[in-house]
């Protein structure tokens, strides 16, 4: 039986899954900065993104818990909240045992000088 | 100016938005199985998801390079490829000094919260 955990995961990755809220969380890893600042270079060429896109796009990284905002007069200004990324990095350091036995499989393959082969399953 | 780049991860990320499709990755991480065996579980209760929902699943998962299908007779053998996801640690790996400074910060606050304390039981 499998029962599906709906969990936070599904709104971290899918907030990581667009490249202008990957650029937008890297501007903030550099400081904080007001939606005005944060949306700027986007709706320059060659993106040119309209203020209503960008700032959808910050809203969902704000859903997913990644961005923090706070009013000050006129202004909102947008922090970096990267707790939840470690989240995300704790799901896929399952998966590291499977990069090495992969380099493993490279370095076999290359001390034999022969091409990896493609595992097949016997039935 | 802001170049984004489409990359690969777009399609890694979204495809780990699910619960289905990291479940089914989890799957994956014991053995190779069949399009069956892989859907199956999904397609009974409390998920009961069709088996054409479970194949669009897969398919995303392929499109992002984290599975690899093999066909034998009438049989399509599901294999997990965790390469692309060593790109999205990569990814998040710049983040890791944040999560490190929020522990040092509550450290700190928790060291603070304690001396008043130490100094009352003195008194």
């Amino acid at each position: 039986m499998v029962e599906l955990s709906h969990a936070p995961l599904d709104g971290i990755f899918q907030a990581l899954a667009d490249p202008t809220r990957r650029a937008m969380l890297r501007r903030l890893a550099e400081s904080e900065a007001s939606v005005g600042e944060l949306a700027g270079p986007f709706m320059k060429p060659p993106v040119a993104m309209s203020l209503a896109a960008a700032s959808k796009h910050i809203k969902v990284l704000e859903q997913a818990g990644l961005v923090d905002r706070t009013v000050q007069g006129r202004t909102h200004y947008c922090r970096l909240n990267a707790g939840p990324l470690s989240d995300a990095t704790d799901w896929l350091r399952y998966y590291e045992r499977f990069w090495a036995e992969r380099l493993d499989d490279l370095e076999r393959a290359l001390r034999a000088d022969t091409k990896p082969q493609r595992r097949r399953k016997k039935k």
